[in-house]
This record gives structure tokens, sequence and C-alpha cells, in this order.
């Protein structure tokens, strides 16, 4: 293997691979990345046993090709001896199996290698009808949703995000119990069977990073494993083995209290009501409204207490004392378009739910806390 | 005391006084900022014992005053929460002796203070004839040579700054007997006795942080305490007692062999030949001169070796074969001005001193480590 790339190149594909390997990773040959020059291009691929990406660089963008081959190249320290190469252009020579020299005109690293021998053959087939979606668009309903996976190993199918789809309808889904996301989007093909499956949570969130424009992603669903084809990348995922909840039932239809507020307000008097409940779990704060105000307060008795009284777009009988995670409801309202927000409530034991005035498509459940 | 203070004032104010408030405080009431309001404007005061921060706020600064008084404010949250206040403008109004308000026109916080009778009487007299220096000189200085204090108690006259005046030349001098970092100063007026003083690194690299502009600094030099003064501003630390060692000697006069070589092209070569060092203690690498040209190298058994070849200006003569720490000599060129520097050495277990070509006052001394 011999060649020469733009370092500006190298550094974007790599950064992408290098998702793919783990720092858990128990088996060596997977600590490195795979380096594999042959008559089309350059494939970098790297993989733990759960997440696997590859990306393809062209021929055209690659010089001074001379001999194809294979190389597992450590992912500790690539990265930044790519980026610290004092030249524009880097090259890359195979002294044998277990060694690969990377160099520029004034400088060299000889890097031992690992084995090629030593490193699994992945599947990476793609199928002939994937699910399309834009790359923002996937990449927002990963945000707005991701962030209320669980990160708790005790209902191990509540760490992944939830993708259901019916007909034309995909629901995404996440929930630690404490919270929800909820997240709908129509497509524009319908599928012809139905599909739901669990994403684990930390291969979406490495997923969302690589999304950058609105070009195509491709959805190819198998078995236990979900492969997304965005760009020259290929992103596989294993799926989370198990069912996952039935949440629809969870979301009230109807509620007795409808708030209107401004978000940046209530997110302000959220935020510093939290202040003073930092270090405590979950940081929990009260919510009353009555007669079209709402205040927000917290006590931390070492320390004192706080309190901040909002106008409220809403019933003059809208009545009701709560508590919930200020943390929860922030993250929450980061998720919502626009100036305002609405809060819908029936008592304060029943889920608080937060959406956009005009978007149905989101809705972000949080279960109150009972104070005493 | 009441008053009220515009948020931006008071946060500028408080982010500087808050650095006298230590982490490892043991003295409950240490923990708090010192708020006193009296007939002249607003002074907050922080100290742990080694560090006290003053600053003084105007009474033109200030308005809404009612009552003068002192209160001791937690110092955990008090950033945050004028941070964080949804106005301009930040009310204060005590309740008594252990309990404010800060408030604006939506919110409160009702805070529990300290109590102010517990609060030490620390004195924070200026001298006559103070040492001044410019505020952005003292900032250089102090960046020129801090990053070489010790942060080893074993020699506990080792973390600090030792400041030497003799007539009109101040020399300050870091060393953790690895290294030595020395700056130079000619001041405006020449002192009358002597100084020699040690004052901790900790305090210093918070003093560096404060000084912002070229307005005078005052320096107040007093037994074991030395207080600087700065607009609004007074930074007084404890001294190290003890004797700092003369390191006079420690620096060579003559040379065997000069090198001129580009800091940015030295600096670059270290850097990447630190890369394959990485986690190793003071990450050791390789200069190799001869022939009028500087190979850098570094190997790592199990990553593999890097080398990067040079071309310098020297005698033809000039030969040695010498390893360093990279940390220490990244650290070292940092500080010094110009495209070029000036490296001179005489063997490989001499020390290696780095300049700038043309500014004689900043002296970086490393030490050569002897490998096999």
């Amino acid at each position: 293997m011999k060649f020469a790339i733009e370092k500006g190149i190298l550094l974007e594909n790599l950064t992408n691979v290098i998702k793919g390997v783990s720092t858990k990773n128990v088996i060596p040959v997977l600590n490195g990345i795979r380096f594999e020059l042959n008559n089309n291009g350059l494939t970098l691929l790297a993989s733990d046993s759960e997440l696997t990406v590859e990306t393809f660089i062209d021929k055209a963008l690659i010089s001074d090709i001379s001999c194809n081959g294979v190389a597992i190249i450590s992912s500790k320290y690539i990265l930044d001896i790519i980026r610290k190469m004092p030249s524009e252009i880097v090259n890359f020579e195979m002294v044998d199996n277990l060694n690969i020299k990377i160099f520029s005109e004034s400088n060299v690293y000889n890097l031992n290698c690992l084995d090629p021998n030593d490193y699994p053959t992945i599947k990476l087939s793609v199928q002939k009808d994937p699910i399309i979606i834009k790359a923002n668009i996937l990449k927002e309903i990963i945000n707005q949703t991701s962030f209320a996976i669980s990160n708790q190993e005790l209902r191990p199918i509540l760490t992944g995000l939830n993708l259901k789809i019916t007909g034309d309808l995909l629901e995404c889904i996440a929930t630690d119990s404490y919270r929800l996301a909820k997240k709908n989007l129509k497509l524009e093909m319908p599928i012809v069977s139905d599909v739901n499956i669990v994403v684990p949570g930390k291969n979406v969130i490495e997923l969302e990073k690589i999304l950058v424009d609105d070009e195509d992603v491709m959805i190819n669903i198998f078995n236990n494993r979900v492969l997304f084809q965005y760009k020259n990348i290929k992103f596989q995922s294993n799926l989370l083995s198990g069912t996952y909840p039935n949440t629809a039932n969870l979301i009230p239809t109807e509620f007795d209290i409808l708030v209107q507020i401004g978000k940046n307000d209530f997110g302000g008097a959220v935020d510093r009501a939290a202040l003073l409940t930092q270090g405590k779990d979950k940081n929990i704060i009260k919510m009353k409204i009555e007669h079209k105000q709402m205040v927000i307060n917290s006590t931390a008795s070492e320390i004192g207490r706080t309190e901040e009284t909002l106008l409220v777009d809403t019933d003059e009988k809208s009545n009701i004392d709560i508590s919930f995670s200020a943390k929860y409801m922030l993250e929450a309202l980061k998720t919502i378009d626009g100036d305002d927000v609405l809060i819908l409530l029936n008592d304060d034991v029943k889920p608080i739910i937060v959406k956009s005035l005009t978007d149905e498509s989101l809705i972000q459940l949080i279960l109150p806390i009972k104070t005493y």
C-alpha cells in the first residue's frame, strides 16, 4: 500500500470513521482503523462489535498510488499525527504487514500496525429500497429526542432510541421513564412492512455528529442491525433486542389547564430556580399557577430560597401547584422552536406536556415529582 | 444595607474578588464574600489565609442606597445568581444580619448569610513609595516565567515566583529544578533597599488574570506579604518563607554550540515527536545536530518511532546528541517573541538555553535528560 492524500480530506474521513472505535474495546485489533487501498480508492473502516463506520475516498482524490493493500493502523495517535503533519499532502507507505510509514518531505512516522489477518470481516450490505430521510431532518429528530434516552442499564431497552414506521408515518421515541420525547415525521414514500427498532443511544449520538447537510440518508433496516448510508459514509449500528414499551397511552390527550408562555422567560425562571438546587439529583423546583400568574420557586434550606413571578396566558380558573425536574424541563424547552410554548397540565401527579404552539409533531412529556 | 447596581459592574468586580476564595477553605466564614456598603461606596472582599482580594465600587456607580451595612454572602452561587438575573439592575437588601434579598422586578433570591462578626479583620495597608510597573508588563513577566514554577510540595520554596530587586533591576525567576525561566526588567525608578521575595505560584496565576490593560500596578512589599494595587483592586498575597536558591551560577554564560532556528518549525517538530511519547512523564525526545542539520526523533517501542529533519543556522562543526522534555521545550518556546529563536548548548549534560535573537531580558533554561 502506497499513496498520498490531502491532509484535509483524510482528516475529515478519519474523524468520521474513528467514531467506530470503542474506548472500551477488548479485542486489540479493533483498536485499529482498517485502511484498504484498491483500484477504486481508499476505504477506511473502524468497528467495535456494536458500531461500524466505513468511509470511501475515491481514487480521484488520491495521488501517487503504487500498490494496493490493507493496513490496520492504531487509532490512538492517528488523528493527532495527521492533524500535526507539517505539509498539506500526507504520504503512506507500507513497509510490511505490520509496519507503515506516514511521511512528508521533512518528517516520518514509522508506526507499528495490527495484523490485518486478525481483523474480522464485517458485512455492510445495503438494501434495494431503503427508507430515505434528509440528513438535516434526521439530525433534528435525533436532537429533539435523544437527550431523553435513559443512561441506566437497569432497563437496557430504554438506553436506545425507538424508531417505529407504519405506512408513511415515522415515530421516534425516547424515554428514561421519568420523561419522554416523541417526534413524528411523514415520510415521502410509505413503506410496505412495519418497522419497530431500538437503536443504542450512544450510536445515535455519534450518527448525529456525522450529519452535516441536507443530502439523503438511506436507512437500511435488517433483523439485528441498521445501516445509515450518507454521502461516502456507511454507519452501521446493532439493534437492541427486546420490546420497547408501548408509550402511546402514557401521553394524555385531554388537559384541564393550558398555559401559553414565552419560552425564554419560562426557561430563564426555571434556570434561576434550579441554581439553588445544584448538586441535588434532578434539581426539583416548584411551579404554581393561580389568577393567570405563574410562580416558580425553589428552596434549599442551607442556602436560601428563590421565587419568580411570570404572567401567563391561561384561564382565570387554571389552578395548580406542581413540582418537576428543572433539568428535564430545560432540556425539553431547548428542542422547541418559536418564541412561545404551550404547557398542558391536568393535576399535580399527571404528566406535564410541553409543545410548540404550531408544530404538532413534537411532544415533550415530563412526569411531575410529588414533594411534601 | 440596601442598594441597586448594574449587573455588569457587579459581575466584573465579583469575578476579581472571588479569586480570594479558596476551594479548600476550612474556616466557614471565608467561603463568603464580604459586602460592605458605606458612605463612599461598596467594598467587596474575599480572603483565604494566603490571598486577599478587595475591590471598591464608588457610590457614583450605585443607586437606591438607603442604608449602610455589612453582609457576608456565600461565594458558591453568587456569580451564577448575578449572571442569570433577568434585569440589568440588581437590587440588594438585607433582611437581617444573616439574610439578604437579591432581587429584580420579577424575581427574588433570599439567601442565608454568614455572620459578619465572624469575619476576620484583614489589613490591606499600602506604602508611600510602592514599586510601579505597568499592568501589561507585569502580566507579560508572569506569563514568561510562572509556567516553570514547581508544583511539587517537596521543596515548598520552589512553588513560588522569586522577585528580586536591586537598584532599578527586577529579576523574576521560576524553577522546578528541571528547568528555569528568568526575566529581567529595568524599573523606571530605582529602589533604596533590596527586595528578594517569593510569591506563591497559585496567587501569581490569579493576579495575572486580573491584569487587563496598561495602567499602573503599585507593588507594596512588606515583611510577610505583598500587596498589588491596580485600579480599584487590592490583591494581597502571603510570601513564602525560606531562601530562594541562588540560580545565577546555574545559567552558563559561554556556549560551544549556537543554533538559530525558526520557532514554529522547531516547535512543530518537537510537538510531532512528543506525540509518540504521550502519557509518559515529561515526554522525552532526542535532538541531534550534525552538518548543519537538526534531527528530532522519538521512539515508543509499542507504537513506533518518528523523525524530523530541519536545516539550522549553525557552525559546520556543531555536533551534539541530546535528550530533553518536549513539554518543557514547548512551554519555553511559547514565551519567546519573534520568528526565530536561539538555542545555546555545550554538551549533552549541560543546560540548554533558549532565548530570543534580540531580547536579552528573557532566558529559558532546560536541563537535558540523560538517556541510554
